[in-house]
């Protein structure tokens, strides 16, 4: 991932390696400034609070992005002892400009940059310290294409640092301190190893590196703007703006007149299973991923039983045209 | 288990469901009580003491238990919030007799009963509301027989209204209120489930179910004497006292002469991996499991391996004579 930093992976989940990111470098009172942009980045909101930090948060409307500009502003204004970025807030399909974001936080030091990169890692460029990242955070089962059941984590020499400077921390399992002496040689104990999710985690990192990781960003760059294509022109509105769209999954609004659980439980009869919308958009939105080793045949067979079920629930749409969409944007 | 009581299955391993039930039902400064016989009994004064509980520790020495008669005179002398007692510890191999200890309990109401059952729940008899008590926690890795990856934890009604009185604590993946709705009703969200996992331990509990509970019980002991008589006959010591001797696995304290290292590597060649001792013990010993739904062929071929790593070691060992203790024990 671009670090000469710690890499951390236990068992857990995504929600765990978030938890851990922020009890191993933020004590009672301090600081924080967090950037969201839908659940999960208010997910972070909780669990400052939850540890009396001082959050101050910077939150768009659902599917627009705060701007770069605000950040700055933001930065200008008050020192905080860290900041969170969720690349992709899968709540709103909106993709954080991580590395626009890390450029400005050069000139802030002593604010140390966390990127949930949940969503996105190992689908979405992320290069920690060319990008100035400080920890990245991810769970097993987006893009790295493994089950889920493993919470990982990259710490770099600043985050290492202020771990250090807190002295005992309160949690336990999720303390740095105890796990580095394990990830640096696995015949350590310190709790049991999920044996069967990291070898699973190997396989999926072994081709991850036969396909390079450069290919693979722009594989799922061209995967998902060709999946939204094909979506729109099915006559979905897609929540997230254009220019901060991710290409890791697509929010995509129902039309007039369609039932979500309706529409989502046909959709698994035909064999593809979606994600409802969350907080506001319960009900009105279906979340569609298309990241880790997806191919050509997942992607044409789940625009087909998409169009299928659009017929079953009576909207009027031309069999074989999402495909089309599709694999013309492919072909490009 | 026994109970009524809520039962809690998250991505995670048995260190996470000891800090989840100290985590959920104990504040700063509250009076515990831990009865340690040996390194998993201490790993809960450290997880007390992080968060400053005032802890009070009855410990044996490695091999023996404390006494009933003991935990009942410090319970008279000191009020606590809670006592914890690990049933198995798989570092002395030391069982701890719970429903006596929760014999006794039913006097204290005010103080839970947390027992730790990573080395013996679904192996050694725990009926949770019988025995009174509060929590029980284990992993999914040992006599579940699943592979590790789950943190698994039963809470009653005073261990979940303990809960309720602290109002907002610090830890968040681990909070039973943010986990009692999903388990209730799994298709809510709030932190992804090791999918994979469950469906295993779904598995496992079949099978548990299709032997019956008490069983399966029956048949660790069967088994677990057998594999003791047999690991005696071949002239190994047992660490654990034989009235306090756990069924799940056996501690085996080497002969004279015989290097840990070489032992462990030669048995692994032969087939079967132990682990080895800890703390004072590391080198001095090594620890077999024999729990789970390991059959007399299992057992046939790990003793068998016993013997040629012996032999080859240079011990002078009579070939096939602990097979024989075994199966003559077994046939009983």
């Amino acid at each position: 991932m671009g670090t000469t930093g710690e890499v951390f992976v236990i068992a857990g989940t995504g929600t765990l390696s978030m938890e851990m990111a922020i009890s191993n470098t933020l004590r009672s009172g301090d600081d924080m400034l967090v950037v969201s942009h839908g659940f999960f980045g208010d997910r972070f909101v909780e669990l400052c609070e939850r540890r009396d930090l001082n959050v101050d948060v910077l939150r768009s409307k659902w599917g627009k992005a705060v701007s770069v500009e605000e950040i700055e502003e933001q930065l200008r204004k008050k020192s905080y002892d860290a900041i969170t970025v969720t690349h992709v807030d899968t709540s709103t399909g909106v993709s954080a400009p991580i590395k626009e974001i890390g450029e400005i936080l050069k000139k802030y030091e002593d604010t140390l940059y966390i990127v949930d990169g949940v969503c996105s890692t190992a689908g979405q460029r992320e290069y920690i310290d060319e990008m100035d990242i400080d920890i990245l955070l991810t769970g097993s089962q987006k893009a790295f294409g493994v089950a889920p059941g493993l919470a990982i984590l990259w710490a770099g020499e600043k985050a290492l640092e202020r771990r250090k400077s807190l002295g005992t921390i309160s949690e336990y399992y999720i303390d740095f301190e105890r796990w580095i002496p394990i990830m640096n040689d696995p015949s350590k104990y310190f709790a049991t190893p999920a044996v069967n999710m990291i070898w699973a985690l190997k396989e999926s990192i072994n081709i991850i590196k036969e396909e390079g990781l450069e290919n693979r960003y722009k594989r799922h760059i061209r995967n998902g703007r060709a999946m939204q294509a094909a979506l729109e022109g099915l006559g979905f509105e897609l929540l997230a703006d254009k220019d901060v769209r991710a290409v890791t999954l697509s929010n995509a609004l129902y039309m007039d007149g369609i039932d979500d659980v309706e529409f989502r439980s046909i959709l698994a009869e035909e064999g593809v299973v979606v994600a409802g919308g969350l907080g506001d958009y319960a009900g009105k939105m279906f979340r569609l991923g298309h990241m880790g080793n997806i191919d050509i045949h997942d992607m044409v067979s789940t625009i087909g039983a998409i169009e299928r079920t659009l017929y079953r629930v009576g909207v009027d749409v031309e069999l074989g045209e999402g495909v089309g969409i599709l694999m013309g944007e492919l072909l490009k």
